[in-house]
């Protein structure tokens, strides 16, 4: 149950382009909010609440520095995230294998010549 | 830009238990929103707006059958959602190897005997 509140959090902080771009931006090293904010033209209230939504989700962590909250990656990322895409790319895959099968098995020998 | 709505909408789509469970029973056939609801205990209308959210990001088609709606998985699966929580774990490996180096330089020669 747990379980699956972390993989809501996670999907819906990844529902946002700014989101992502954060994340991208902080694989390249720590910033401030102020320093997230600027390139993109966002006010820092607004900077603030996407920092909120994705510390929420364990995704970045932030401290305080002086007058200013530095973030960074969490120490939890994707993995949660990545296993269940993995998972549903399996069952996927498994119905083609499937629909090959049965087109196989519908059109006989003569399936397979290039 | 198309891309980033495309990533939105399917990451949105999975921050829903109820959604990724749906995914999870397509990808054992093809169901009608009657045999997804039933076994959940949900009604019609509240497994109709969840397939809605799940069609309209790809994940899921639905078709008329006779007096209801058949559902399967959708032609696009989550590749892109992959691909891009792969590029963001590289980038989060790549800080950690930073992080690696980091250390091994701090403590000079005693890092790695065992």
């Amino acid at each position: 149950m747990v379980q699956q509140e972390v993989l809501d959090r996670v999907f819906a902080s990844l529902a946002d382009p700014q989101r992502r771009r954060i994340l991208v931006r902080l694989g390249e090293g720590p910033a401030t909010i102020g320093e997230l904010a600027e390139p993109v033209g966002m006010t820092l209230t607004g900077m603030k609440k996407h920092v909120q939504v994705l510390e929420a989700a364990g995704l970045i962590v932030t401290e305080k520095v002086g007058r200013s909250r530095q973030c960074r990656l969490g120490p939890a990322p994707l993995d949660d995230a990545m296993a269940w895409i993995g998972f549903y790319q399996r069952l996927w895959a498994r119905k083609l294998d499937g629909l090959d099968a049965y087109f196989t098995l519908r059109n006989g020998t003569e399936g397979t010549s290039s």
